[in-house]
């Protein structure tokens, strides 16, 4: 079992990007058939991925998203559209294949993982489920704690390991994605604390209030933030006091992609909640995250602005499971394909500047 | 050779969507393993597509664009940063496979058609270019109209018949792309007709000018667009005193589209353009147009705005092409299978809403 003390370790044995491929990439991008610079933020992407993957030619042949599924003692305040119920059935919906973010990667050539890191469900001789329960939800955070500093702890070191285990695959890309009936809850109040906002800046309608029940939603984390003892400066107490499973192993996922050198997509309200409280951990998250879209939910602009990452996505999207940060990958590919694959101005007898 | 009596015709016989398949597509939808309407803007795209195809399972197997190349007199006030030697270049670039547009569009089994609408070069013996050149590049419109109005005629006629073979090819989703040195400038010309602003606004640095030669494009523009006499409710003269043969060929290749019945994306600043004024021949082309990225190009956000679409990518792209079209189509597929393949409550075992 691991300690605060491995995780602290964990954190500063990050090492930041050993070299910054930008300038080399960017000669080649100026000499291709196109205007300078024009490419927009897909030439930034390959800058980026080259000074992640540290090459001049990066490359991302195998994908996959990972969705963390979890149930939320939370949810019992009627804070969402729909039972708990659908957390484990959405599990199994996702393990047949049926929900978005199968068919989407399916498309996309995305592995999907499944891991269940807090389900309230027995998963009983589940094929391809990767079984991380840490306890059978979170408890009530209006009413105490989510969870306990080492539940915290080890929802964390799930997304490290998973990781871990990822680049030993050989995985050059990654996505978090989020199933947990009443997830969107726990993200707002960490929305809440870490960006400093009031709750009512940070708190959507989910999976479908009506603006009578955000109304009571929001009075809800406003009572339960009130309650819950929390140390802003302590990542792993605002994990505890208000998180949820899913959050944590984001968290510690985000950290894992910075540590083995492996670009991360964010996708909406609750997976990029995740990856923030990863840079609470260490700022060197910030070296590998990429965006992707801009969800429905409130709190999401706000995070996205915290970490300081640009929606390249405008769809209107609010389901999380990974669907967003799956339809961002197509375009990484795409400033890869380009970048590789257009002639230059040589090669091809066009003409320069005058 | 058409006449504008035959135009008016062929607009007015542009007939509406037949039925409106929106209630029976959102029905379907509403019955998908996800929050009610959290797949955003795609859930809008399928039914718009059902619309447009007359069913209630669209599809998208054959895409195509066209990348309409043409020189613009204009171009000799040095309004841009290449030389205009860069445009039959480019069109050979694409019959070679080496440009973006090639790149993405083999990414994602895309068909790439090149036409010559008036490039100022001898193409002889070129395979697989679309020849239909009007003239060697359009007048400088600052000193005289920039064409004939048989010449707009003749350009906008050009994009309609271009349609109609797709149409008999069995094309599902067209995508109008540009390729024209000074191009910019007459679709800044025809942005601030049509939109009603001033020049200022809707023009921006094109390929890459500097402050300073930017200036000199909006004084251009200023005195080229007091010298001409255009009669704004007519936008067969605002093409003929200020446009480029391949904006009428879009034009009329939008008009092709609503008449047809064909998905079309706009891509950028000069694709967008010729789509806007095809729409002012036909409003019915609205019922068609799907939008892709946001340009850098300034004028683009007016005229996205005027056609009431919003972008779904913001890549800070420039380079026309047809190339954020091509990204674009994409993301309708992914509506598409997303709408076709998910397992629906029912079907996965998944509660509904309480």
């Amino acid at each position: 079992m691991e300690t605060e003390k491995d995780l602290k370790n964990f954190v500063e044995s990050i090492s930041p990007p050993l070299n910054d491929y930008s300038k080399i990439i960017q000669n080649r991008l100026d000499n291709l058939t196109k205007p300078l610079g024009s490419l927009g933020l897909l030439e930034d992407f390959v800058k980026k991925l080259g000074t992640i993957q540290k090459t001049a030619f990066p490359k991302i042949n195998k994908k996959r998203v990972y969705v963390f599924a979890c149930d939320h003692g939370i949810a019992q305040e009627n804070v969402s559209a729909y039972p708990s119920s659908v957390t484990a059935q959405m599990v199994l919906n996702f393990l047949r294949g049926g929900a978005a973010i199968n068919v989407l990667a399916r498309q996309f050539d995305v592995e999907v993982k499944v891991v269940d890191v807090g389900v309230n469900y027995d998963f009983i001789n589940i094929q391809n489920l990767i079984e991380r329960k840490i306890a059978k939800g979170t408890k009530d955070f209006l009413l105490e704690p989510a969870m306990t500093r080492k539940q915290a702890l080890e929802s964390i070191f799930i997304g490290i390991e998973l990781v871990k285990q990822a680049k030993e695959e050989k995985v050059e890309c990654l996505i978090p994605g989020d199933m947990g009936i009443g997830n969107t809850t726990p993200s707002s109040a960490i929305t809440s604390l870490i960006c400093k906002k009031p709750v009512e800046e940070v708190t959507g309608k989910g999976t479908g209030l009506s603006d009578e029940e955000l109304k009571h939603k929001i009075i809800i984390l406003k009572k339960a933030l009130e309650k819950r003892e929390i140390v802003i400066s302590d990542p792993l107490s605002i994990l505890s006091q208000v998180g949820g499973f899913e959050i944590g192993a984001i968290a510690g996922f985000a950290l894992g992609c910075a540590y083995y050198k492996i670009p991360l997509i964010a996708d909406g309200f609750i997976s990029t909640t995740g990856i923030a409280l990863g840079t609470c951990f260490s700022s060197k998250v910030k070296d590998v995250i990429f965006p992707s879209h801009s969800s429905l939910e409130k709190g999401h602009s706000h995070l996205l602005q915290f970490l300081n990452l640009r929606p390249i996505l405008n769809l209107d999207m609010g389901l999380g499971e990974g669907t967003g940060g799956v339809l961002a990958v197509v375009l990484l590919e795409s400033a890869i394909n380009l970048y590789n694959n257009m002639a230059t101005f040589e090669s091809a007898g066009v003409d320069k500047r005058e």
